[in-house]
């Protein structure tokens, strides 16, 4: 499909051929070209064309990728077209502090603070006690709070399990912060124990924590109120800030009864969650909402007369679009539309586990989970071809609104089918993945009951 | 306008109120709600109704801010509407590195290394030695070409002018880097006296140096050969790297011949600029590009097994959207649609810089810039009206594509009526903005010749 889009674009090209780009590891990828215009209305009227039939093309070719998608946590379910048709032809940038407007009128501030708002709400701190702002992505969260926890405490080490995102250890590196990785139970959840051992070597330093509210691939939640109570039963009172990376859950979590419940109640410092995920969003985005004191630390520094705002957020201009589309997907669906949502994914994912290990593959789910973790399919391209994440021995699925019934039974006879064919009709050998999801969740030859 | 939108969401409202935020410095700005729907078919229309109600009155009020704009370099005429309608109904994400695709199908690698392509050709770099990526902003491209540097000379001071864009100074704080600010002439640029005496003083560390291709108020472009020249003079060769904040100018610039060229011929090592500045886009976003034996130094640390890609890039999901309206912009203008644009720009420019002086306000016009500086006005509802930028005594207009001769018109009539009102006819007080743009420019009662 890449290749036929690419084609399509030969009589774009200055020597009519396509360009192979040479890529660092996908040398194969084709991508397309820019290529100077030719004068004269006919040549205008040809370039055009061509230019509508790549788009053409690859917005089929995105239908089927959409189609086949099962992977990541992205609800690729969404209708924005109304509202997006309205407001492409501005440059809605939000840039500076969300609360302080600039002298750039063009922005969507009314809605970022609604949204801003509405979190605020749901994770328990009064409005004149919170900041926040809409990100770009969930990164851009995870890295904001932790920048804020590495002000509140410059000596601070950062403690982070290691099934963590990977954006915070980026943050350790970009901000030059000593980093401790902890270990995780086979749940991905972190270990108390090696927690509290290690927080007992750098009893010296505050601690910054990141807890994470859904791990990347396991999709294990860090238990907030042991962390909490290791921290203070160790000697850590008043000398620790805790990062929650709500990433995906921390939109679901608030819907189950059960779940540990994130709010500034407890002594937290910042929670941030993507957008695009559990919501759904045609690009990027998140939020991250902190305390307003901890905040003040930063903005003192960072006033801009040039903006008449405050340069408080890790990016400049600030797409002004996406707080526009969250703001109409939460006043749409509301609380209720979210918990139904939630509960959905909750038991779709209760189906796909139990449709796997039914058909003799291993499966875990973790609770208050949406993301299946099963054995990896040993063909990369059945891999690519239902875009599943993988880690070692393991691959998953992240079972998201528009992870159907029917899908996930489209999903579960390809892959039963192209199993056969692997092991050419022969015995199909189960790999081990105890070390990876668990001895009981495992269904190889020696582990099976 | 904004009250007027708020006060539509009244019957949204669960009190039947709007909402006032406490805002730190704006405590008047008005913000939407977003409440919980209520349930039945009724309901749910008057909901619907409402919302749209609210989008109505927000793109009128988009369409009279977008008309009176002139103060920040964003190009705000462009029609990527038919593109956009095509594609707002995808997740386009192109997380993880450009050149390495991903296991999540839905995104716009293709169009985005064309766009890399692109700019790497403008900046005479081949395609196997380059590495950059579409970024959220041109924040985000300073972020990444200094961290390049930081990682390139982990104990190279960072030396930038006063006039740099903050992001740069931000991006010293982030990392933990020694930072040096320098002198800047009055037309701006970096005082080369000033950078060598502090390049001496700490000849013992490498050097990172922030070149201004554009600064943010004036315009003034940084002369990159000097700085190469006092560098490699001064005992720092092989010991400095480069980076190239070209934000605005970067894509105007290789359009003037008489204009210092950037080009990776020259020792740098990195150059960013923006996407929705002179093309023009719905959404920030900008390119960096930089070479790949440095960034190497980066992407060696951050392979992702979970992405089957490397996590090189500052932000994790990245708007896959923003790359598509970027080929379609370069792909249709191409380099003699920008020359032509940017030569627009110039003469109008040149045009109201004349038209405030033959009205006796002191003005300043860089060459090779399109950039007017001038008195501030006094008043903070004319400023807040047209959007000016402003600092100190000067305010600013950004010719962009956008700006005719009609709108310039629009706005001398306007100024030159309105700052009689704030004499009350009586003798119109000119400040000395000797200090600001120069003696020669500054037409106050004690300079005017």
């Amino acid at each position: 499909m890449l290749g036929s889009i690419a084609n399509s674009l030969v009589e774009l090209g200055e020597d009519n051929t396509t360009t192979m780009v040479p890529l660092v590891n996908n040398v194969g990828t084709t991508c397309l070209t820019i290529t100077e215009p030719e004068v004269g209305k006919e040549a205008v009227e040809a370039r055009d064309a061509s230019i509508e039939d790549v788009l053409v093309k690859y917005v089929e070719h995105l239908k089927e990728r959409t189609q086949h998608h099962l992977g990541y946590p992205y609800n690729l379910d969404f209708d924005y077209g109304s509202v997006i048709a309205k407001l492409s032809g501005f440059s809605i940038n939000n840039l500076g502090d969300p609360f302080i407007e600039s002298n750039y009128g063009v922005h969507s501030r009314q809605f970022e603070v609604a949204v801003l708002d509405w979190f605020a709400h749901l994770w328990e701190i009064n409005k004149q006690d919170y900041w926040g702002y809409v990100t770009s992505c969930g990164t851009e969260g995870n890295l904001h709070g932790i920048l804020v926890g590495r002000e509140v405490f410059p000596d601070g080490i950062l403690y982070a399990s290691k099934e963590t995102h990977y954006s915070v250890f980026k943050a350790a590196r970009m901000y030059r912060m000593e980093c401790v990785k902890v270990e995780t139970l086979v749940s991905g959840e972190i270990s108390w124990e090696d927690l509290q051992a290690k927080l007992l070597i750098n009893r010296n330093k505050p601690a910054i924590v990141n807890v994470n509210i859904g791990t990347t691939v396991k999709g294990a939640v860090d238990d907030l109120d042991k962390v909490i109570q290791i921290l203070e039963r160790n000697g850590f009172k008043d000398r620790f800030y805790i990062h929650c990376d709500s990433a995906l859950f921390g939109l679901m979590m608030p819907f189950f009864n059960q779940a540990p419940k994130i709010t500034f109640k407890k002594p937290i410092g910042s929670v941030s969650v993507s957008g695009h995920k559990f919501i759904g969003c045609p690009m990027p985005c998140g939020v991250v909402i902190t305390r307003s004191i901890y905040e003040k630390k930063l903005s003192d520094f960072n006033q801009v007369e040039y903006l008449a705002s405050v340069d408080s957020t890790i990016m400049g201009s600030r797409n002004g679009l996406a707080p526009v589309l969250l703001w109409h997907g939460l006043n749409r669906k509301g609380y209720k539309g979210l918990r139904k949502a939630a509960q959905k994914c909750l038991r779709n994912a209760i189906y796909l586990k139990e449709r796997l290990r039914e058909s003799g593959i291993s499966a875990l789910l973790n609770p208050l989970s949406s993301t299946v973790v099963f054995e990896r399919p040993i063909d990369p391209a059945f891999v690519q071809q239902w875009q599943l994440a993988c880690e070692g021995n393991i691959a998953h699925v992240v079972v998201m609104p528009n992870i159907t019934i029917a899908k996930i039974d489209g999903f579960m006879e390809e892959l039963l089918e192209m199993r056969e064919t692997w092991f050419r009709g022969g015995k199909i050998v189960k790999p081990c993945v105890a070390a990876d999801i668990g001895r009981e969740n495992c269904l190889c030859e020696q582990h099976k009951i």
